[in-house]
């Protein structure tokens, strides 16, 4: 690392004041600060959710890395050109998913719900067992998240699916692509987990009609962003009987605005967009590891393709 | 299978209007029959829990099967000498087990009980992310179960130990053996997860002095018997700030008694006894091949030792 690289942080959280310390010790070579609007351009530039202003002031960055796993904010403003966006390809993220979805498909197939409910109204009493043959899992994404999700589902038994836009092969899950193969996909799962990118083609796309696909007594487990999910479809879909309920970790405006139908919904189980959070050291080492790569010419992983949008 | 095979069937469930004819679609050459006082003698029992008179007068039986995972109840009984008792090696038991503790595990590592609480409140809140180096888990008992559940642990990057009579190796897991070995085992843990057999060795084994050895901030697991639990050590342990609490799905007396504390602690999460249920079509299916099995002279998994006690 030579003394020139000079880097620039910007966050919509605000918490540059653990963040800059930190990048500044992962690379002692270099200059961390905050930006500022009018200070002087930087090699490389750190954000999260970050001003226009940032993104047109700085005309000499080798590299913008997004301090999260999903880009769909970025993608929204005017990048400079011939710059790569770099997110971060998982630094913590896809245990913690792979926890969240287990905890949500196990909690639903095993009734653990109910069973919480009965016995803090001090009735002792068995359900029958489900077989897990009537519960196949389908993982829509199968990006790190997806697959890492997808595995860690197949570890119980579960039939898995997953389907992604371009073909690809995962050990264990039967696997759909592109929009010719979500119908049978969709009619092949009874618990949907989405970990999509959120892109133009597939913002919205658990809304009225793919929900109907889905086998009866349905489940949405929605982990990637608000905007897949049509929120009245979705409710409409439940009070019909189709689906048995959903959980949900992310939403449309967050927080949850106060009187939103998921905030009472009995069949909706809601967390605050907790699901994978961004584990700050984790995070970092990554950074600083892909900042020595670019310089030393080489290529990291987790460029997004901006045509694709992710 | 010669039609010479004679199978009496004996449930202190008394669910023998599904068993016994399970038992002679999987066993067609067989006579299966409900035992009763008296009747003819049988090549092999099928039985959960059996009246002490059906082991008295039951003289020529070649071998006696548990129809689930622990045979405590079974060896507290005059055994005939020289009849093995076999008891279901999974029969769909142990993905079960690890569905019930993974479930319990992330739960309260991941404090989502806590944000349930949150989000029925109508209050949007983070926690602070814990770290799972933090949260070594370890599993007591080695058996089919027990590593089904260390390895369906470890997928989730938890540091696991384990424990067990005789020294095991199980991949990705740091395994302890013997009285010897118990409070090294303990000290590297901070969730316990019980899964023993019950024997007069492992009775109470997690009592007053073992439960100060698990890590501060310890949480308890049981999924095996009620008797390995001394309930005021454990209910003592959590009062004073040493255990996080506990989940139980077993208890000395079942169902549990009204008004025991195990119903209302606020940091308890109690289930009826169902964390891994016999699936009736498996169990028949695995019994009848191992009576094929012995009949062609073969050995089976699953027999008992008496003097070990499972």
């Amino acid at each position: 690392m030579t003394t020139s690289v000079r880097i620039t942080y910007s966050s919509a959280d605000q918490d540059e004041a653990s963040w800059i310390p930190g990048l500044q010790a992962a690379l002692p070579g270099a200059e961390v600060s905050l930006w500022q609007p009018g200070v002087p351009q930087a090699d490389y530039a750190v954000v999260w959710k970050p001003p226009q202003q940032l993104l047109d002031e700085q005309r000499g960055l080798k590299a913008i890395f997004n301090t999260g796993a999903g880009v769909d904010a970025m993608m929204k403003l005017r990048l400079p050109s011939g710059v790569p966006v770099i997110r971060l390809d998982d630094a913590g993220m896809s245990v913690q998913m792979a926890e969240y979805v287990c905890h949500a498909v196990i909690r639903h197939f095993r009734e653990f719900d109910g069973y919480e409910a009965d016995m803090a109204s001090g009735k002792w009493s068995f359900r029958k067992p489900r077989s897990r043959i009537d519960y196949p899992v389908g993982v829509l994404g199968l990006g790190v998240l997806g697959e890492r999700v997808a595995k860690a589902v197949a570890q119980f038994d579960f039939p898995v699916n997953g389907w992604s836009r371009s073909p690809k092969t995962v050990e264990g899950v039967q696997c759909f692509h592109g929009a010719a193969q979500l119908d049978a996909f969709l009619a092949a799962s009874r618990i949907v987990v989405c970990l999509l990118p959120l892109t133009p083609e597939t913002d919205s796309i658990l809304n009225a009609r793919t929900l109907a696909q889905l086998r009866p007594g349905g489940y949405v487990i929605n982990v990637a962003r608000g905007a897949h999910v049509v929120d009245a479809d979705l409710l409409a879909a439940i009070d019909s009987g189709h689906l048995a309920g959903a959980t949900l970790d992310v939403f449309r405006v967050e927080p949850l605005p106060k009187g939103h139908a998921f905030w009472s919904h009995p069949h909706i189980t809601i967390t605050p967009h907790t699901s994978a959070r961004t584990l700050r050291s984790e995070s970092i080492a990554q950074i600083a590891r892909k900042i020595a790569a670019l310089q030393g010419g080489q290529t990291v992983a987790g460029t997004v393709d901006a045509a694709r949008g992710y």
